[in-house]
């Protein structure tokens, strides 16, 4: 927390940060801060070990309430494979074996119970962590986590326990990882605020699929917000006022209405066609991670889904999720989608994305890394389940099956031959499975955008992941802030690429779909339009202002700019004409 | 070890170990482990403090006179600046603020000097690592590699120097940082065999430089050999044979001899020009890291530098190189090479090219991050420096000025318009430097292969990196081995973004070079005629192989293939027909 802030906290004025918007709307609510607290203690010996006892009892009591609070909530919000991970942390508090050391302690040596805890712990730590098994690496994460929160009771101080929220807040964290948005009480949070993050990281994304207002990458949000502060998140701004004044909480609550008002305009396009000014068709889809989001996708006039994101039924767990598992979700989202097209992207972990149970290798260079097919096609009984777990439902829908960070044409063959592989041998069981399910791939890497002609052949269709697609053709990682002003999605040589890809596709009869942030963009809108795109997935809040602004404009009209476009110099000469042109 | 290794090791059968041909040639000599020794030892109390301290004495005043000869070696071989780093060394032994804790614990505390040494030497380095001042942890790194110097000696163990290196030996390491190579006595390393690496890491590239064989990722070299075994490195088809046979022996110098024999052929070519048979003419030029290497290009018959890497005057040292040492540097390359093409690339650090004494940030994915002309237009005074310092010595021959990885016309706008200014600034210092200086970039970004038209009409020449524009074509990290299979230099998006970037480059009449290892590729050089590059930048070993091998080649007939590999699908068909059409 800089000078300034506290000389602004001091007088009692109010804070004003500014962050990237990630997620529109406007949120007012206490801010709740998911941060691990300082877990530091001064080491004493002590004179009473038996009292000593008593604290640590006490303080496994607390956390032993929680935990089972804990697991209840997920049990109920996310079923019983995501509650496992509680579990665990419930055996590890019962354990005699780790126990009664950490007591021997207090009482031989004269320690206080926080240090005979840590050091303990500390330990089997070490000991699980070198043991060259993956499962007794995960035992040593599971004792870590409830060493922390058994410490905070002994120090007093609150651990946070997102899955107890029970109030209306706004998050305020540093970042947000998948493991903490699974244990979010959906129901009471109305935004977030975080340090880090851009429009495309995963609370970004989070944000807009739970339909809540957030601000990301403000840098400070969590030293400048204290517990309890009435806090603002506006995300049509990008910022965030904290303990603002009454003239100011009624002017938000104003924005907050007319922004209401303003959705109220867009859902009348609910069930409307996606159709331009000059009549042409296209189709607005939705991103989604998991089939909670079905129904947002629905009440926002989402005509399929373009991108679901299966890695969220790997995450969060102790175990890969069973064929019946994923069996279950994909129905689920098929069924509820009816004749909507569903396509379901298959694993895509690795990179930025880990799975404590999965022996993953530390990469230099994670985001080119082993991750997605490259994983899948190396380890066949993993991929192998999904794709009978989404041929298996595939009779209760539209499914189409796509594949991830697909580099070559060789990759592609080899998947597919997995799936026919897979579809006979359910076929021999007597198993059933729709006809004529859609195959195709994701277009993230540079060269499968070059060689669109080659793979148009073979494939059924494709759809374009300008998130990864832009990070590697313009070498800079997204999340990297010292590199992020090269994210430009307008770029000419983006679109040059998007642009090949089309045309490729169009040539053989295939159709293309955009999955990345770029679809549901303002400014990317008119120009993909005019290439050509056929489908637009993007978060289900974007859809409707996305079929207000198509049905202004006209394909023809875009497609004219189409060459000037393409051999612009520079994003700042792209933007100025697309605002011009479509003013 | 394996169990096999130890079984033939015992048997006293040869050993045969596979890898990577990274240098071309055959060497036989001892092994000399360049691997850190385990420094581990069991802790316990002692009785005879003086003696203890004694020990220790002896340890450092054997390291002390170490690390005088390797200062000297140094400093006669490259210069004062390199030599620094050892004298700071040298201060550490010598500065009784660390020494005296050091024996006071052992007097003291009766703790065996091995504990003491490290007990003490650590606490300083934490103290110091902990510091937000550069030079402060630069003094913690000096002190942690003292430490390991006396401890080794303390330990009984020996701790390789590889600059007093005296006699005729293969060099056997993990991997070959450029630090080591810096350290390395050239006169006597007769080639290396390395774990880890491909053909284009630093060892490799190296070797090839420093012209002697070498096998690099061979994953087990360091483990198979001990120190003194007898070595034969075969760089022609990437084996390690461990105490070989006598008749393996005979077989071997053979082979040495008819490999000279074969470079004395291709010498004969040393200073013809390089015309096809249909009598097009292209350039071969080199790519070297420091002017020592000029020789070899000269001896190889090169007519250029198309890659002068200015890394290294910038690595192995405390400190940024001055103007006047950068001056004298590419003074020195510019004059050896007279009227030859030198195309010097600005400064090239981050990714996996770190400067100790430079804040370089720790990144998630150092290949997509601050890395080039990212970090100079950020650091302009790093910049410009180098700038002022090419300018200058642009008097003394035909200088060219490439910047690596831009990836927008805005960066390359920025980078010349500093270039400009710096021109403007010593033309009012009356300081001269030579008109029509070509000015051109690196094109190994996606993005600016793509956009290569617009780039034509700015930029002065092309250079295509392909080891770099592989990887990020790809999104596969080259040094990652679960990837590698994936860095495919023939892949067909792959040859049609050089076809790309050659043809934009041609309709502006500007030309278009290629520094990457692919550009000295057997399979790859009939290709790049075709597509109609103008000058093939290697190792200087590599030019007399291929100019014999273009001598044998129709440009116009590899030009009638262009259509058809650009529209392959993979690089197997491409390798294929290439063989196939070039046989």
């Amino acid at each position: 927390m800089d000078e300034g802030v506290n000389f602004y906290r001091r007088v009692g004025l109010k804070i004003m940060i500014e962050g990237i918007a990630a997620s529109s709307g406007i949120a007012i609510a206490k801010a709740y801060q998911l941060v691990t607290p300082e877990l530091t203690y001064e080491k004493k010996s002590i004179d009473d070990p038996a009292s000593e006892v008593k604290r640590l009892d006490d303080a496994l009591a607390i956390a032993k309430q929680e935990l089972e609070k804990i697991r209840e909530h997920t049990k109920k919000e996310m079923g019983d494979e995501h509650a496992e991970i509680f579990s665990a942390h419930l055996l590890v508090l019962d354990d005699p074996e780790l126990i009664n050391p950490i007591k021997d302690k207090i009482n031989n040596d004269h320690v206080m119970a926080e240090a005979a805890l840590e050091e303990t712990t500390n330990m089997f730590i070490d000991m699980f962590k070198n043991m060259d098994n993956a499962y007794m690496r995960e035992r040593a994460a599971d004792i870590q986590d409830v060493t922390k929160r058994v410490l905070a009771h002994l120090l007093g101080v609150t651990f946070p326990n997102p899955a107890l929220i029970d109030e209306e807040v706004v998050v305020i964290a540093g970042d947000l990882t998948p493991s903490d948005t699974a244990q979010l009480n959906r129901e009471f949070v109305q935004g977030f605020a975080t340090d880090v993050g851009g429009r495309t990281s995963h609370s970004a994304i989070m944000a807009r699929s739970l339909e809540i207002p957030a601000v990301v990458g403000t840098k400070e949000v969590t030293d400048s917000v204290k517990q309890n502060d009435t806090v603002i998140v506006d995300g049509l701004e990008g910022k965030v006022i904290v303990n603002p004044s009454k003239e100011e909480l009624n002017a938000y609550k104003e924005k907050q209405a007319n922004f209401e008002k303003q959705k109220e305009e867009w859902a009348k396009l609910k069930d409307e066609p996606t159709i331009t000014a000059d009549e042409e068709q296209v189709e607005l889809a939705a991103n989604i991670g998991t089939p909670d989001d079905v129904d947002g996708v629905l009440d926002n006039g989402g005509e399929g889904i373009g991108l679901y994101r299966t890695e969220f039924l790997y995450m969060g767990k102790n175990q890969l999720p069973s064929e019946e598992e994923q069996y279950k979700a994909y129905k689920t989202v098929l069924e509820k989608m009816g004749d909507k097209p569903v396509v379901v992207r298959t694993l895509d972990i690795g990179g930025d994305k880990e799975l404590s149970y999965l022996d993953l290798p530390d990469e230099l260079n994670p985001f080119l890394g082993f991750r997605a097919i490259r994983f899948c096609l190396e380890n066949e009984h993993i991929f192998r389940t999904q794709l009978r777990a989404l041929l298996r439902a595939s009779v209760h829908g539209n499914l189409k099956i796509m594949f991830p960070m697909i580099a070559t044409l060789d990759e592609f063959r080899q998947a597919k031959a997995i799936l026919t592989d897979e579809k006979q041998k359910l076929k021999d069981e007597g198993t059933d499975f729709a006809d004529g399910i859609e195959v195709g791939i994701m277009v993230e890497i540079p060269s499968t955008a070059v060689t669109a002609k080659q793979f148009a052949k073979e494939v059924d269709f494709f759809s374009i992941g300008t998130n990864d697609l832009i990070q590697y053709t313009m070498a800079a990682d997204r999340m990297n802030e010292q590199v992020s002003y090269l994210y430009q999605p307008y770029h000419p040589a983006i679109l040059s690429l998007v642009s090949n890809v089309i045309d490729a596709a169009h040539s053989e009869n295939k159709w293309v779909g955009m999955c990345g942030e770029m679809a549901g963009d303002t400014i990317a809108i008119p120009a993909l339009l005019g290439l050509g795109l056929d489908e637009f997935s993007m978060s289900a809040t974007s859809i409707l202002p996305a079929r207000t602004q198509i049905r202004g404009l006209s394909k023809e009209k875009m497609a004219s700019f189409k060459e000037k476009l393409l051999t612009m110099s520079t994003t700042e000469e792209v933007v100025e004409f697309i605002k011009e042109k479509t003013e």
